[in-house]
């Protein structure tokens, strides 16, 4: 199956579509908004992570591009120390500043010094003599270097991916953007209304700026479908009378990491 | 009056800074973490901004620190083209990638080469021979650069600022941290039900990861106190029976840019 993805190669975005799809053929693009642009593909983005939060940008391009959410996957990120030298050859590691950030300890116990890049997979096919890689297990693999250490992050992430997909299935959980204009924040209790009078559970809110303005936001949410089909058909209906709505799918539930 | 911000001189905190105290002795800093560690000094923090949203380390500091909000500032982000050479002898410009991405446009209809650098204030103290910088017009004037141009980015953003201070003064908003534990989304339309069943209107709210699991939430608040403060003091006692709550402390709005 084609998939839409940030590359280069390896990065955690293609490990996560590894472990998605039973048969994943790659498109690798440079950045976000292009993943969005392959019409007729599924596609999948970084979404959450445990430690960091949401992924702004991905929330955002839901909010502009209004694709079908047809699942999600989880997926513990584990650092790992890659090269084709040994351990007391490196003097310098390179990653994305964010994996530098994550995997502090390590770096300061062995006294490495840092190079930033654009891409945890992106530095896996950069680096030079006597230097490692902070990446992905995948990534190593990928370029040939050697896992050195694993597991190497100070703390333990995981991150939520979302798979965008016409052909829609599943129906655990459905995603929600909420466009109240310009009063938004004195709504929200009004609109979550609509949901918890109907004993509907969410499981995710997130509120962003709609770029029209300091102040003015749209809310995107996870509601929960246990109660039945039904329900949620009334919970959108009293909804559209507070705030635009769009309904982008309903998908099951990703098996806990 | 010393304060507390991210450094290097003429970032744009340190141009809200100088907007906001009307003497203000800045103290600059590395890092945000390390703002926070000055004790007895006021501290100012950039909060949000009109097209990327709020920012999340600084939302997580107030978690872990709880410092006092005294007040908040907004600032219009504009963005200038620095250098000591004329615009038809640049070929590269050096800024924060967030601040390239602001002014794509501009940079494209020049065919400028880009070059990354840490911040905005650091690029205009590091540009060399045919190379301008894009950050604020002080950082222009710190480092005894030209504005080429004025207003480069593609499209206009305000940036939101909080002060923090022991010496806490106002009373038009109020900043609260509600921890609900694990059950925190079911629990949001609850919590907010304190304030709305008192007619208290909230202006802003995001939810961040607690960083003790995927799904766990912690909600930052701000609460308009139009309505008095005893009615604020029966909506915090609503929300003690439900959450772990935290009173950042009460400020006046900011003027509008």
């Amino acid at each position: 199956m084609k998939v839409a993805l940030l590359g280069p190669p390896g990065t955690f975005t293609h490990q996560a579509a590894e472990q998605y799809f039973s048969e994943c053929d790659p498109i690798f693009c440079q950045t976000m908004g292009e993943v969005m642009e392959h019409d007729d593909v599924a596609k999948i983005l970084p979404f959450e992570n445990s430690l960091g939060g949401g992924v702004a940008e991905s929330c955002d391009l839901l909010r502009e591009h209004r694709p079908r959410v047809a699942g999600e996957t989880l997926l513990g990120i584990e650092h790992c120390l890659l090269s084709d030298a040994s351990l007391d050859e490196i003097d310098r590691v390179r990653s994305h500043p964010q994996a530098l950030d994550q995997c502090r300890s390590f770096i300061e116990d062995h006294g490495f010094e840092t190079i930033e890049a654009s891409s945890t997979a992106r530095a896996a096919e950069e680096i030079g003599e006597n230097e490692a890689a902070i990446a992905s297990a995948l990534a190593g693999e990928i370029n040939d270097l050697e896992v050195l250490e694993r597991g190497i992050q100070d703390r333990r992430s995981v991150t939520r991916f979302l798979v965008l997909d016409d052909r829609s299935a599943g129906q655990e959980k459905t995603s929600v953007i909420l466009e109240p204009g310009s009063d938004a924040p004195g709504l929200l209790h009004d609109l979550l209304g609509c949901f918890a009078d109907r004993g509907i559970n969410l499981s995710y809110i997130q509120s962003r700026p709609t770029k029209d303005g300091m102040g003015e936001y749209y809310f995107y949410i996870e509601a929960e479908e246990a109660s039945g089909r039904d329900r949620f058909e009334q919970a959108l209906r009293c909804l559209e009378q507070k705030a635009d709505v769009t309904d982008l799918g309903s998908y099951d539930e990703a098996d806990p990491v």
